[in-house]
């Protein structure tokens, strides 16, 4: 899977001059090359394996030659040397990087008193960052497609009240430009996990954007959708698991929890869990957020609604606001148990695969 | 799904004589009743609904009259009034009922030195169960096929060295008489989980019995293969998941955790979870360890190995003994945090289901 | 699965006065309803089910008043009454309506001599329309993403060459207006299958839309997808069978052809299969363009390279043309055995389900 | 997927001293031999490459060597150098090579009434072999069963009335020695695939055995199966696609049609299509039949009740009389059209799995 290639990595205080000088290199024995400004590096990525003789690692401005075969280079965890990443949302939050991150909220915000009531709800139990559909991608074209942009001013008018940064679903290239100053982190929908166009328009905003797992999507598969934004430039993606397609049929979908320490041994991103689509059942969102975080997730993303039964979509899965405050706690009860005491840590390194 | 159905229980103290005018009542009228000896219980099933003209209630030893649609009444929770059973293995080992219960070893006895060796090494950590195949069934009719009765005797050494109790997978009829006295759990393999004659014959046992899910059943298939047990009289069935055939490749299986919380809604029986064939990889099984238990279980059952690198079957997926003992850390410090403080308890009744 | 929903067809010759009369009444009493042209008729759509005191059938224009509970009523086989529909490509060339109609070329438009000398061969070889992708949906970030414009341009130059028309895939609603003039059909693919913002500019213009089906979609949701273009106004809808995610793993694809006869007994719509996507190996491509036929198919999506181990995509399940004109030999000699006999038919008039 | 693995045929006309040399040579260099009575062949099994330097071409008796690292040697098409076997039911009778075999009957044998009906029926329609079920697998315990013996003993009646042979499923190697002089073929089911005890007991009957494919099989697993059968010594085995857990939900099952011409890519053994199990709805099962023809299957096995609407078990999937009469009139109609012109055949000699 993937072929060959190299990924080198430039010098910070490098000259342009170097950098022409390298492609001069590379282009003149056939190597298609690629300029990629990554993160605070600047990166040079070339198909294939460019011989020894060509010495790349004695041009100047050269720092790091390094030849891989995964087929999402930026999104592996070998392109951070093994570190995890974190993802700044607002100044003073993060998500990844050892910290567990709640974000709570109505499936689709319907209305003022709605998504005020939850946002206030969901920031006294202790979440940190709010969610809310204004857009709703639905199978059905007759049902309830969200509030639009109506939508999004309520929810940044949750924001001013309560002071929690906001996760709204965005479903077209068209809708990312006035969406941008308004919502704190961009959310790709499952079904759009191969929109294309799509995340390569998310790879040139300056938002951080979380990328949900499509039920039918392989890890590889969901990390080459992730290598996308990276590779526009963009490198704060969020990974979200929400379930799969599995064999019970009284589930709405079958969480996957096994993918959380898997791509944590193959990425360097973050990883939210959704136990809300990932079950479909109210009474299972309680017991399979806290396995999600026993399994090594960086978060979760919970919908929380006043009255679940006047939900006008997703109700059934929807924690009441008690429900949610009573899983908070035990939560805030798991994740020190969790801790793994100094000087027993023991990483590992690589996953062998059966 | 399921038909009508009612179920009769008898007082302790009733007679066969008025079993027998139960039957007399009921067949008069074209109802087919079948006695079930069941637990310290004597029940009567009819299918179909006997009209209240019948007046089954009046009849002299009939305790309780319950009508169901469930297709397994007596796997279903409603049979115990809701109330989760412990299945006891010996003399003061219970599995359920609060407990959480750690079984391990290896995947097949191979030997006498590996098997005493791994059995003193999970003891130690703190298993209390010991897993060994001695009849493996294997995809391949090339493969090496478990040691067969020499693994039984095997087995049964090892339990004299350590006092562990023993459980092992009997893959047909014919094998159940002379593995009985030698075993103290009988697993049924997930490929064998609807193979009716060995339920049939397992029904008619007096010893606990682990059914296996297959990989790509549903819970109610489950747990009316539990029922082809509970209806023969043998009430001690455990169930264990160990993954569904999902959509990540990377991974043996997909461990299908919703099915914890979402059995526990359904049905009385204990449910383990067996993380070392739920992943296919190492690295994968103690995260998905704590998030079993974080889901709910009520024990794991874990591959371990002396040198999984030696193995003769399922070595990539074989924790080594440190990597279980660090395992074992992990969950002794998970367990108390998952308690619930008195007093805070709140029973889901029902689980309403999209 | 879907509410109720009543659909009011007006008369030919209703007036604007008839309409506005009968929004008139339906909205005093509270429903909403929905104005939709299509096809030749002026549909109104309601929500729910009104009273039969409003005696919509004896206001002014209205032709008729159906009942329906199907989630998508437009692409029903009831809205036709039970009609297969036909769908004009081209004047004199249509599909459905017992055609079957075999498309067929190169996966990706690669160069000039490519695309002409494949189109000339398989328009000899019997193919009707020639398909071949401009844009490419590729999993991978870093792998060929097609020609864009330039292999619209070569299409258009192969068209005139030989007059087949031609489908290419659109992958954004960007790049639909200037597609929209140069391709006869647009083709969603199988990941844009819910991608509703593409789906809704579909349903706006003037021409033939063939939409596949996600490798992991319900027939439901598929024709739920379908019923989002048509409800747009374009009535000239295609379905296209590609291959779900099964469990075989030594094919690309499950092809899924239980699905032509199903949606043939749910929907007007035709069905078109795709052998080389549903198999993805060459030598698996003529059974089953042969069976997908057999099945009740409409057509095939062939694809088709003049040197397929060249091919910079799929060559692995692309026919050369030697193959190609062998199958097409195999498809005249099976489609007259296919027929049925006059006199003899017997039509299903509905499916029952398990 | 499987090791390396030496096949020595020895000559027809060897010696048991032969043999014993060839068996000693192999041992004292650690080899493992398995000696394996296949077909009028007498065949010698080694795990592993042994050394040119062992020579064994030039030791006496020995015919052919040959490497190979299928997990499936003698299940495989390099077994039989390409060729298609052809499997003798009774004597006049075979299925596979080149024929089209139709077995039709009931899901279950009900009455002698129901089972005589059904079987003139059918075979005056043009059936050839009798399927009924006396001894049913089913999901819940307290569904009908079949008829067990008595069921055997009115399918051996109605052979005795129309001349038909007849197959039926056993599910138990207890089973097997009384079915075995009344039953022309004996069918593994579904959820048996992997019953490996009971693969292996049939390996050492003299009759045919169909194996169907479990919902869930790859077909190397399933081909594995097989291997267990023939590696016992019964090489008159046929496989039968049933349908697997597909992605939609209306039909019962997917019928995987993809794998009747992979199948004829891997192995030599006839492949039999169950379009009755495979689809669910009996308004499905005709197109499918001819599908399954066009694909290349090697017969059918179709589910057919004189009053399907009354059937104890599987009546939604039941064809009436008049129904498979009809379906056998398309059949015959299909049937010459499939043939390949003289002359014009193409072999594909391999499968390339992308």
């Amino acid at each position: 899977m993937g072929n060959e290639r190299v990924i080198i990595r430039m010098q910070k205080n490098s000259s342009n001059n170097d950098l022409a000088k390298l492609f001069h290199t590379l282009e003149k024995k056939g190597f298609m090359a690629r300029y990629v400004p990554y993160r605070d590096d600047c990166l040079v990525m070339v198909e294939g394996r460019p011989d020894r003789s060509l010495a790349l690692q004695s041009i100047p401005g050269v720092r790091e030659v390094v030849t891989t075969s995964t087929p999402f280079p930026l999104a592996s965890l070998e392109s951070t040397n093994g570190k995890a990443s974190a993802v700044e949302i607002i100044p003073g939050l993060k998500i990844g990087g050892g910290e567990k991150t709640i974000m709570a909220g109505p499936c689709a915000v319907e209305n003022r008193d709605q998504i005020l009531e939850c946002a206030k709800a969901v920031k006294k139990a202790g979440a940190v960052i709010l969610r809310g559909g204004a857009f709703k991608p639905r199978t059905n074209p007759y049902s309830f497609q969200g509030l639009g942009s109506e939508g999004i001013a309520l929810l940044v008018e949750a924001r001013k009240a309560t002071g929690l940064p906001i996760i709204s679903e965005v479903m077209s290239t068209e809708a990312i430009e006035w969406m941008l100053p308004h919502v704190d982190i961009l959310q790709i929908g499952a079904r759009n996990m191969q929109n294309f166009p799509l995340l390569k328009a998310l790879g040139k905003v300056d938002k951080p954007v979380m990328l949900k797992r499509s039920p039918m999507a392989t890890v590889d598969e969901w990390l080459q959708s992730a290598e996308y934004i990276l590779l526009g430039g963009n490198n704060r993606v969020i990974l979200c698991e929400r379930g799969i397609r599995g064999v019970e049929t009284r589930t709405r979908n079958t969480l996957d929890l096994n993918i959380v320490p898997l791509v944590k041994s193959l990425s360097h991103l973050p990883v939210i869990v959704d136990p809300s689509h990932g079950t479909g059942i109210r009474e299972l969102v309680a017991p399979m957020s806290l396995a999600a975080l026993a399994s090594g997730a960086d978060g979760l993303i919970i919908e929380v609604h006043p009255r679940p039964e006047e939900a006008l979509s997703d109700g059934m899965q929807s924690l009441s606001v008690p429900e949610f405050t009573s899983l908070m706690q035990s939560i805030s009860r798991l994740i020190p148990a969790l801790a793994v005491p100094e000087g027993s840590e023991k990483k590992c390194t690589s996953v062998t695969v059966m």
